[in-house]
């Protein structure tokens, strides 16, 4: 049997977390002299409270060790228990909305996805707004904790690959988790401060700076003004691409940035591929729109790097109607969506590295196939790739695409047109946030979109953040019973 | 190095027999008293002696054995060569073709995907319409043969799984080839007579019961008429289901109902699981029509069973524009053309077979990541699924999705809005038929299209038909240097 309380023992402790992060909105809601932020201390206590409630049914175990199967738990357990008190002050505050509309933005936001149900964003209090994107903030942070602490040892995706030997085991991670989350924290929040300066030396107000700040370095994409980022002008949005593209590298190449040490970042496999592509991304897009007659100008050429740098790291501000782009440029924009960052990064999507794996397993079988006599390992920066790390990354690469083939199905089945649909299994299942087609609404809210479909996404969203795999594992017969 | 004689011999052969099958749509036109028989008579000409004179420049070789690596060329080979000179009666003949029209019609028979490029069908010498069902029609029965001969050997796609010990090795398959070639084209013959009396029992001309009766055992799907299949009533229709069903199971199978056998094919793991997914397919959508409005009786359920039954099995007639009943309908079709068939028949696509073995080891490997210690191998059928079976579907998998994308892309380079770019890069990836969208005509006819694009389309065609692998193995520098 799986013992449930070390895990409700943590969750306790970070759902408390929660509940105190909605100490800045409040205060921010004061300062506005507001009477809404009531709203965020009524939230703040009932979150903290059950929280600490949690903890101390759960407490007497507290010593025992997290196993690996508990681990699962533990992870589906944050983004499925988060996000429901998370959505309690969209309920109560000024945005009214209803529970499926609450926990779809919160899920939205906690997965760092960034799609949104609320319109007329200018209107509401500034504590909403900061709300929004502390959420993405605490899901960035959280799934680079993830990404780093267990993945490689849950064997997800292929993130074996990264398995160093000092943490092969849960048994040493464990002991030395809250040395290491504190040096990732340290390092996230040196880059959101940079973020928030270099916005706010461009021009941006402190307020606005500070969200799209904690929206940047998490890839959420949440915006303050319905229009997202076209009203910004040239230098912040280079700006943002600059802090989108470090938001979307390998977080433990960023961390030895900050102690100096460039070269590790630059020399490493995956950021070259990663760099790569967006540039060849953007000159594609480039090259298309002068085709179509658009000017081959800065302005022209600034958009579009903006919106294939937004695509690509999974973050999903937007600056206006991608589609009028054409098909070719709206096509080549869903696939860098589909492809996403690096891993350990906040991005989200299948990630550089597994298409850098899937492409070296699909050379060296056919190479096989050819000629079996012959029989080369494919190998990825210096190192040969294990058959383990090959099936664990194209079983995530089915899985991916079969989640999206029936995630586009049910929205379609909740009555949603095949644009919609299928751009809005995309976004969820990627993580992106932006969906097209003529339901969406002026300002890219999902507001029209069905509860059902909401349900759906938010499910989606839930499952692509967490790799598919985390979420699937807890549906096989086998885990519970050990 | 790799000795290509062997390869030209046997395409020279195949070539001249392409040649004499040009002599019935010229005995069509003669008996029609039609001056176009002249069309058949020249190509015919053309093609046969083009084809000895190849095979008696390679026939010093001729008793050697085929290598598996000449086996991939010999393969990819007669995909190639054959459409070429199958072209040649469109560009003669009343179409006038061009040679991209001309070669895209050709490729699109030979792979059985039934798109074509021609509208104003029933204008056009009966010549014509026969001469684009004996495509299909021995474009079916060579992949009946490579799926049977080659495939297992190769280790193409899983199909490794269907070797059996008399056939583990080219040297035990190839000197039966001929004797198994015989036994496919038998029972391939016996069904294609049983279809053409069914259909002119239930009142279709004989010529189009001929036609038609090709293009249904090939799941080919050309019809004589602009209207695809919208022309005949309630009888015919039904029988065409049966048709293209019994086209998609696998032949080995129906060579044993041909001695009276019925159980193997009953009891086909496989073909269970089809025809279970087929009637799910159908009732899903009659479910999701009578919910928008549609009436539940049988006409109604007659049209969407066949569009199922088309569409599943790759055969890709139409009756009608699917795109009306809704976005729900058509995203279930979409999905049911990238299953398709069984492995083995002369359908198209992904096949059921793999997307069986796929969701085994995607249960498998949730189990292992859950539990690492119950290991538990997949199996199916009663046997268990080797690894190696596995990875080869992975593998596939992989590479349909990834082409998909790529060719999608590539399809909105050439300036395809985007439902005619991805239905366009599916329709020829899976080799279906239909494509959907403003630029294809009210007949189905991709003439609009930019020759660019159809370019893209018969390479995808050829791509899809082959199982990819055939025909990438042939870009790994290894595969020609040995
Ligand atoms: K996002
Ligand atoms: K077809």
């Amino acid at each position: 049997m799986l013992d449930p309380r070390p895990v409700g023992y943590v969750i306790g402790l970070i759902l408390a977390v929660l509940g105190l992060m909605m100490i800045p909105p409040m205060l921010v809601d004061i300062a506005e002299g507001r009477e809404h932020w009531q709203v965020f201390f009524e939230s703040a206590v009932i979150t903290t409270l059950t929280g600490v409630l949690v903890s101390l049914a759960c407490r007497n175990v507290r010593h025992r060790e997290i196993s690996i199967r508990q681990g699962f738990l533990l992870t589906v357990g944050v983004w499925v228990v988060l996000p429901v008190f998370a959505a309690i002050p969209f309920m109560l505050g000024a945005t009214e909305a209803r529970f499926v509309d609450a926990l779809f933005e919160a899920m939205s936001g906690m997965t760092t996805t960034g799609s949104t149900v609320f319109s007329g964003l200018e209107t509401l209090p500034k504590g909403l707004l900061l709300w929004r994107g502390i959420l993405q903030w605490l899901g960035g942070l959280g799934i680079v904790i993830v990404a780093f602490l267990f993945l490689p040892i849950m064997r997800v995706g292929g993130m074996q690959f990264f398995k160093s030997e000092s943490f092969d085991t849960l048994g040493k991670v464990m002991p030395r988790a809250i040395d290491i989350s504190k040096a990732l924290l340290g390092t996230y929040l040196a880059l959101t401060m940079v973020c928030v300066l270099t916005y706010v030396t461009l021009g941006m107000g402190a307020f606005d700076a500070t969200v799209h700040a904690l929206t940047t370095v998490s890839t959420g994409g949440f915006a303050n003004t319905d229009s997202s980022f076209s009203a910004y002008d040239g230098p912040i949005m280079y700006a943002a691409i600059v802090f989108m593209f470090l938001a979307s590298v390998p977080f433990v190449r960023l961390m030895l940035v900050g102690s100096g040490q460039f070269r590790p970042l630059a020399m490493d496999f995956q950021v070259q591929a990663y760099a790569g592509a967006i540039l060849f991304a953007v000159l594609l897009v480039f090259a298309l729109r002068a085709a179509l007659g658009a000017p081959l100008d800065e302005e022209n050429f600034r958009h579009i790097a903006f919106n294939v740098m937004s695509i690509f790291s999974g973050t999903g501000y937007g600056d206006g109607d991608v589609t009028l782009w054409g098909a070719a440029p709206f096509v080549v924009l869903l696939t860098v969506g589909a492809i996403g960052g690096c891993t350990g990064s906040t991005g989200c999507s299948l990630k550089v590295f597994r298409y850098m794996v899937l492409f070296k397993a699909l050379g060296a079988q056919l190479r096989l196939i050819g000629s079996p006599n012959r029989i080369v390992a494919p190998r990825l920066g210096g190192r040969p790739i294990e058959r383990d790390v090959t099936e664990s990354v194209m079983l995530m690469f089915t899985m991916f695409i079969l989640t999206l083939g029936v995630m586009s199905v049910a929205l379609s089945l909740t009555g949603l047109p095949f644009l919609e649909a299928t751009t809005g299994a995309w976004t969820a299942i990627f993580n992106v946030g932006p969906a097209f087609g003529g339901l969406v609404g002026d300002s890219g809210a999902l507001t029209a979109f069905p509860d059902a479909a909401k349900y759906v996404m938010i499910f989606g969203m839930l499952l692509g953040r967490l790799e598919l795999v985390v979420v699937y594992v807890l549906f096989t017969g086998t885990f519970w019973r050990g």
